[in-house]
């Protein structure tokens, strides 16, 4: 089990962060295991992803925060965000009706692919129910309605807080959230799309795909946010099709797509790889 | 030097058309080289490609159009099309200022790897003309603007009609083609657009999927139709970019997707491998 | 339901093949779903699928056999095989100690991507006994050493036409199978190599990857013959790895090659698209 | 016109490497454009490429060097390289008679796709010479046999020495280097490939691709080192093929991965991106 910390950081671009970064760390005897950075030219700023060893730092884990605040933070009017790998992430799985991306999720779950707590799954319906049974993991059916649903995502919400959930993963979840529930995970619920967005956003993209007569399909998952499937985007992949290729052929080749994009996503997600700003990603 | 026939029929679904093409061909001594056909279940159509040796064929070739429509096509009311692989496709270039396209097909061309006369390049600028001489191929400038644009239109179709052009292909041509002239070549002018349609249609693609922070970009051949960057698509392929791309990296990358998605549409033309119908392609 | 024959065919290239077989199908009401033909140019072989609709075919169906044979296969001497789509293939899977692949077959399994039965599984360690139980499979354990592999072979081979198995799929099986067992299931067992082979054969494909440097790692369905992962290739795919991936991560993405690739030969199998000739696979 | 240093290092990996660094460059004005960092885990070795802006840096670029080595390489056993963007990298092509990777080459130098000189194309065969003088570049045929060998290439590095060249580009040059002639240019000899190595090495990589009966083809550049087509890998790229791509159809399909990838490896060569250690890349 690593025992490290990650700094996740964006700021106006400036001489010297990288040096102040890395100083602050040195000083105090962490050992930088990862350190990666990027300017985005169009909008002069600064990201950076940073990665040290704990062993031998001589900040105290409670303290880091609010030194590195003072000496680093508020000199250069950062943005950041700071995680230690000690602690699992909690994440909670939102499902409809189809079984691929749940099963593919929970494999690698129950295989220790992830290093992750999965506390629940929540569901518009309770047809997956006995799936959720088999992994041993607790199951919420909350059906939504045009007229419960402000009620219901509230008792979500709840649930979600009371679980203490660091991010949402909705696997083919057919239900839109709503601009409050996404105000409480803000980059913090994870979704996948069956399109090459920003192609064929909204229902049945692989119908739009066919009747376009596309030669490539594809999936994306992305943040969401309050605009439908036009959060920042985080991994995307395609598969070639041919005139041979069926609607159901489309649909049969994307569940494998959705499957290995949402995973991307969510493996990003489990080492605070991913910054988001200006609706784009940076992945790490 | 092959010296072959093929067919690209298409009509209603029913019993026997492959049995009745087939039998035509077989009791004249045709020997099939290639045979494909589709059926798309939307639409209830039929489609096929058949080619065959013309050596022992005992139908002469001018008479080959008649015999099969009177005993086959009639019967099944196809819409068909013959070709001749003894007769070299004449194809005209129209380009603008990009020089990356044209000089990818010249140097196909050049090196035999299509059987293909290129009679002339069309374009709306002289800066290519050095190319063009380099290669011994005349370079015609029509210079395009928005009061001239229907009478150096009609020059242009005059000229192609002149040098029995069989398809136009637009190797990065900046200017909208009216639907007149497409009227005079349907289904024959092939364009390259740099994006994956439907995404990013119009103007500056590599701007839009910059802003939209999507993680691949792609390329896109179709036929041009009345409506702009909506024809039948033809080939499409793609490139993985990430945040370190800047706008001008996907420029750059994206300059090979069109040369090698150009080239794949023009391969299939050359070969009669192309069916259009709806708004799709089968590409046999 | 569909109700369906599909003839496989291979022989030496001739006139009239084509025109034979949809002769006999047309003037007996057999309506052609599917037809697709091979000529390979180095052997001078000739390969068709053709799939036809068995509701007004006129021959009943034990009979086709017999009449197709003495109409048409002796004539061309061609080789054959008929399969009924009314036929549940009846597929068994090893397994050792890894469970991605497991699950991924028993998710398409359970939610009806494919028309197949699984009436057990076998495997030479119990590990994954729980994951059979959970898709209620029987689960047979043989445990495999060098004395006692021609013995547990024989027994495996029993239980398998007890059960009347029409292939074996090897997801991720960690045991070389003997040629005695192969020459029971002649192109009938299917094995997932995690390399693109011919690249990194035999043992830690993953960790020769590595070390050679590779920018790009792959996985490999292929039919087992008596030579290690040397059989007729069915489906390959890669994925872009950098020099920031360690072999925890080649691993780790390859198992998402070896799932997909795994289940294409699948799919290709239980629909019989695939003729394997001299070491090569035709995929229809 | 950028006007940047670029750093190249590697060293056993330790604390403090980048925080001395970035303190060099900060402490003296010099703007960090871009850092990029590795740790290999299995041999313990810290690579890093900087790049940073000279405007206002304090040390004179002659002055650098020295500067570096005292206060930072020697401290850390470091085996470096710097280089500079005002200096425009000297290229030499190798061709034979195959003319696609010599033509795209020439597209991108004139369209000025790259910051590169060329000052002269050599052959074994006077085959292409015309490209050459269309394009306006001295092409000097050295032909080759086993008895002249040795006396040629000495005659070779003699041209490219007088000629100032940074580093050597096989366009498909279909001789053996020997291994005199590489120790002239460590890594500094960029070879393309045509299959994805470690597959199909030495002669006619296509038609092996085909007897094995391979579903992807591939390319592969690589710096050359005394054992053949085993060189350290810069990049590799595939096509997807079929049954019905006959042996040609692999050669015409290759050809385009063949330019993409040799152009990738001379795009990384130019901006200084590759470091290559114990028979492996980092490309950055």
């Amino acid at each position: 089990m690593k025992n490290t910390a990650v700094l996740l950081i964006h700021c106006a671009d400036q001489k010297g962060i990288i040096n102040a970064v890395t100083d602050f760390l040195y000083k105090n005897d962490g050992n930088i295991i990862d350190l990666d950075q990027h300017v985005d030219q169009e909008s002069n700023r600064f990201f950076m992803r940073v990665e040290w060893d704990l062993s031998d730092f001589k900040i105290p884990k409670p303290k880091i925060y609010e030194f590195f605040d003072t000496l680093v933070g508020e000199r250069f009017e950062m943005q950041w965000d700071l995680n230690f790998t000690e602690h699992k992430p909690r994440m909670a799985i939102f499902v409809s009706k189809m079984s691929h991306c749940l099963y593919d999720i929970l494999q690698r779950y129950q295989s220790k692919e992830w290093e992750v707590e999965i506390p629940l799954i929540i569901s518009n319906h309770p047809n997956l129910a006995y799936i959720a049974e088999r992994f041993e993991i607790p199951y919420h059916v909350f059906s939504i309605n045009k007229e419960n649903k402000a009620e219901q995502e509230r008792l979500e919400i709840e649930l979600l807080r009371k679980h203490q959930i660091d991010f949402v993963v909705l696997a083919r979840y057919m239900q839109i959230i709503s601009p409050d529930f996404i105000k409480e995970f803000p980059n913090k619920i994870i979704n996948i799309h069956h399109s090459f967005l920003p192609a064929f956003p909204g229902a049945k993209p692989y119908h739009q795909a066919y009747q376009r007569g596309v030669k490539i399909i594809g999936a994306t998952s992305h943040y969401v946010t309050d605009e439908l499937d036009a959060g920042p985007i985080i991994a995307q992949d395609i598969a070639r099709i041919t005139h041979n290729d069926t609607i159901k052929d489309l649909v049969r080749k994307g569940r494998d797509l959705e499957k290995t994009v949402l995973s991307q996503a969510i493996w990003n997600q489990l080492h605070y790889n991913i910054l988001a700003y200006n609706n784009r990603t940076i992945v790490f």
